[in-house]
């Protein structure tokens, strides 16, 4: 029997993921692993997530990254400059990656998992975010599952249901599991209400819409 | 002109491995990033790291990851039981496998290198390390470079040149570089003196005399 591992940030993508990998396998373990690498938007994300988990009665491990504030350099970060508004694709949403983040997050969870003896881990990045981070794309997923397989004892996997689907898709699933995207976060500005301007709100208003799936969201 | 992150622990292997670099590539800037993850012997490694840059003029950075300590099983770390004795290759050496720990140490090498516009990432792991470490073996190594590559804007290469030879082929290089081996530290006892009884202590004292190069250590 498998036990899991989800990478949950409390956006809608991880929320979905962890919906999934639940609904899939009901008779199996699931944890979760979240981060604070000192983006904008962390605290208002884990919010939400530590909400789901109370609610699912699953575990959420929360771990510090202060490290990424402090020397990486992203417009996502306290430390970066402002949000930009507009499209997500666009060229100027580039600012705000942080640079292998993806890596970074999955090779804590690997090595974390390995500790509590889980053997799948779970990432619920998507299609949409393919243009502007080379970490969610599958040319990436693909090695580091090999590397993360072959660098731990247990034989991880890794499981990225979502890779290659539009974020309207992940919603039109969520939307069958009964995900509570209320609880979910998603505006790089990090503010209490989101902020309707920023690339991941457009992104998300644009996901509920298309979907057809209505918006639970508050918007400022 | 490339620009090299050397991963650099301040044992034998890492500090070999930055010489090579700066001695390949003279005209190349070069920098190191260290680790505390809380073993039992990172503080002793880092002196003769943080000496070694010193004598090198050149920078280094040290991140903490408090994480693992508080976190993951080993008894390499200051939470795990106390070190094994004997063979570096033996059974018993498997308790001080920290988890996946150079998929974590490569993965933030990655996004600070991103962060700081080098372009090649430097690991000095060897073939003496891939009975009991999988995360230092080629198979390993191989899938970790393309999903670095593949993971990050800059296109980030992995240049790990010892990870077919021996730590006796190691020493030979070294010496012919003039690694200053006093100031390594490799006991993973982590006192003031290396221990000679522990896996990392034999693995020394048999490199250096298989190389036929004077070993520096003060051993208990």
């Amino acid at each position: 029997m498998s036990k899991f591992l989800v990478v949950f940030s409390g956006g809608m993508d991880s929320a979905t993921a962890l919906y999934k990998v639940i609904a899939d396998n009901p008779s199996s373990e699931v944890e979760t692993i979240s981060f604070n690498y000192g983006s904008k938007h962390n605290e208002m994300e884990y919010q939400g997530a530590k909400k789901i988990c109370e609610k699912l009665g699953i575990k959420n491990t929360r771990i510090s990254l202060d490290f990424i504030n402090q020397y990486f350099k992203s417009d996502l970060l306290k430390s970066g400059g402002e949000i930009p508004e507009g499209h997500y694709a666009a060229d100027n949403m580039k600012s705000t990656v942080v640079p292998f983040r993806n890596g970074i997050m999955l090779s804590i969870a690997a090595g974390f998992a390995e500790s509590i003896d889980a053997d799948t881990l779970v990432l619920g990045n998507h299609a949409g975010d393919h243009e502007v981070y080379p970490d969610c794309r599958q040319s990436f997923i693909d090695p580091m599952a090999k590397a993360i397989e072959e660098g731990t004892w247990k034989k991880i996997k890794l499981f990225s249901p979502f890779c290659n689907i539009t974020k309207t898709d992940l919603v039109k699933i969520g939307a069958t599991l009964n995900v509570p995207y209320e609880l979910t976060y998603s505006c790089y500005n990090g503010k209490e209400k989101h902020c309707h301007r920023c690339g991941t709100c457009t992104e998300r208003i644009e996901a509920f819409h298309d979907a057809n799936v209505t918006d639970p969201t508050i918007y400022e």
